[in-house]
């Protein structure tokens, strides 16, 4: 399952970045399993990864890298049919591997290319198919290769994830365009949320960082499907500079700046909000915010609550209005010194629950109205300061019970 | 569903306690959803209560007669078929009036009486049919009541709960018995955990509350079915001194003391496990043990990180040994400067994970037999320090999606 539009929109290309796909037969033959993403010299990529104690080899080896080549990059290059995870000191050896051959192919030092791996994780990776593929990817680098790489990059997800985002700042035109995939905070088999976003902008390293910093703290980190997180997510975003401006520099407040901060936010919400869409067994799509907080983050802790709660996710299923679980998530959040009878609870714009009980107006015709949609938004009023939140989840169903009961190691 | 022995033990009486259970018909016709505890005059009662910023009118107003009567209650007045939460101040006029109405028939003061409601929410009490029902609850208080009353406090439960343990200290006889109802950390509808435990031991309020403290804590407090806590959680220890000891004072450190602590504990912990058994659509009773933590607090951490994790719950439900995912629950428990290498990863006993990746002598046969049983050890050693806990948990079935989504408001 999952829930809204599928198709994928059009990707517009970014000038300095090329992109190859092909099938390496990894896991499944014919499958397109492989794909290679080309930087133009003089590119910027930053990266955030899994905060995950056991993080996969390729995580390992794209942080060395990333800090050895100084933030300049030439190459991604990600497999999809194995994660390269649980593989101990032979998986350091063969994503290394694999880096060393693209390396030799391109003419570039091995430091300046990145690996990333998702899929079945404990079997050793097969480097040998991957580099036997590596000269057909070469050859297909292709600007337009954005929507061919959505597709590559996937495992059980059911549908590609992108978007792209133009803007025009003193007469420059920008793009930024990303992919991305997963279908859960962690693949059934450790098997990764995976994204890369790319901008002709001219951008210093450090600001760039920071720009996918605060773009993924307020999209992939607002996102939960289940809770668990994986050991290979990583995120990429790349400047090429090719649009010709001036680089961004810490300490800028430009109109390019904050146009630019805005488009990778606005790709970066795109992305996670099509992976939740696309979360195992999701029959529904739900945004929870929260309002009236002292803090953001006890506004993000109230969201969480709810979107981790097995209890609320059932009923949402159900489309079973449930004020009273909804009650429960929020009084268990740790919110300091609580006072429930200013809480108010609405569902889709109905309020269900006042001064700690059942709204007076309220009746279960209006609550199974408002839960029918696909899309529901659960909106709290805790009344006691001028912070908001939001995050994104998916309702529990028998089948986030058999995909990740049936999926085995 | 339910995993193992199902039979209740033969509960044996506790002198200065008398039981009455009775149909009251609150919710369904005919069913026993009204019982009765009587404590003797000067017996010492304490308990511990949810964290759930909203709680239950009886949980408030438990805590304020607990508060006026100074530790020495006379009786606890519990009904099923309606949890009194969600219901506003009507909610706690209900349960003060069916207090009142007690004290009156029995000569006590109302801050003598203790409520405890579970069932439904957001539903008015049933004030009285409650009190319709007294007169046939009193007539009925017997010391042999406890069996009885074991099946009077469950509400969607499959099976009662109940343990007693004696022990002897210097020729004299002691024995604690205690009951619990619930199928998870939070019931359906957020209609609870209850427990009652007594002692015919003499025993002074303020260890009687330690003794209580430190029970749940290794015990219910160490259980999780959702991670989900319900406004409605109480658990009450009773002491009545019909034993005739002298009263175990703060700063013994007697004989009599270390024996009541641990027969306390020990039904404390068997009412939790029993929990877990009867946990919604568990198909497996998973202890989760992690030794060699540097803190008992990160040895929990690691425990709950697992026993929530949805990923390991379908999978234990599935009788896959899924490494992957506790090696991923284990890395986002978020121990700091976890070494990965020295981790290592038990199975009923056989070893699956090592050195950041699949044991090398593991096969896919051991761990296919070591998941067949009910009764799952999930050992893990973390190779860093000499703390150890365990908690316990059960899968995540089709069940627990379907009674909890099919359980309506």
């Amino acid at each position: 399952m999952a829930v809204g539009e599928d198709k994928l929109p059009a990707l517009l290309p970014v000038a300095g970045v090329r992109l190859g796909t092909v099938s390496a037969g990894i896991k499944t033959a014919g499958r397109r399993d492989l794909v290679l993403i080309e930087l133009a010299a003089g590119s910027h990529c930053v990266g955030v990864f899994t905060r995950n104690a056991f993080c996969a080899a390729p995580v390992t080896v794209a942080r060395e890298h990333l800090q050895q080549a100084n933030a300049r990059p030439r190459y991604l290059l990600v497999n999809t049919g194995n994660a390269n995870a649980g593989t101990g000191k032979q998986g350091l050896r063969d994503a290394r591997s694999c880096c060393d051959a693209l390396a030799l192919a391109t003419g570039v030092s091995s430091a300046e290319v990145l690996p990333f791996s998702t899929g079945v994780i404990g079997e050793p990776l097969p480097v040998e198919r991957i580099t036997t593929a590596l000269p057909d990817a070469i050859a297909g680098l292709d600007e337009s290769g954005w929507a061919d790489a959505a597709q590559g990059i996937l495992t059980t997800d059911t549908r590609p994830k992108g978007l792209s985002v133009t803007f025009s700042v003193d007469g420059r035109n920008y793009v930024v365009t990303g992919i991305a995939k997963g279908a859960g905070m962690i693949r059934p088999n450790m098997a990764t949320m995976l994204g890369y976003v790319a901008t002709d902008a001219a951008v210093a390293p450090d600001v760039l960082q920071k720009i996918l910093a605060d773009a993924a703290n307020l999209s992939f980190n607002r996102i939960t499907i289940d809770g668990d997180t994986s050991t290979n997510d990583a995120c990429m975003l790349v400047a090429t500079g090719a649009a010709g401006n001036e680089p961004l520099q810490a300490g800028d407040d430009s109109p390019l700046q904050r146009a630019l901060v805005d488009a990778v936010q606005e790709v970066c919400v795109g992305l996670a909000q099509g992976l939740v869409r696309d979360g195992e067994g999701a029959s529904k799509f739900v945004t929870v915010t929260v309002n009236g907080g002292r803090t953001e983050q006890e506004c993000l802790d109230v969201g969480f609550t709810i979107g981790h709660s097995p209890l609320v996710k059932t009923a949402l299923f159900a489309s079973d209005p449930n004020w009273g679980r909804l009650l429960a998530a929020i009084g268990r959040a740790g919110l300091e010194s609580l006072d429930v009878d200013r809480v108010s609870v609405f569902l889709n714009e109905v309020l269900i629950a006042e001064n700690g009980a059942r709204a007076a107006s309220y009746s279960e015709e209006q609550g199974v109205a408002a839960m029918a949609p696909e899309d529901i938004v659960i909106r709290i009023e805790l009344d006691r300061g001028d912070a908001s939140a939001s995050v994104w989840t998916t309702d529990f169903s028998y089948d986030y019970v058999r995909i990740n009961a049936e999926y085995r190691t």
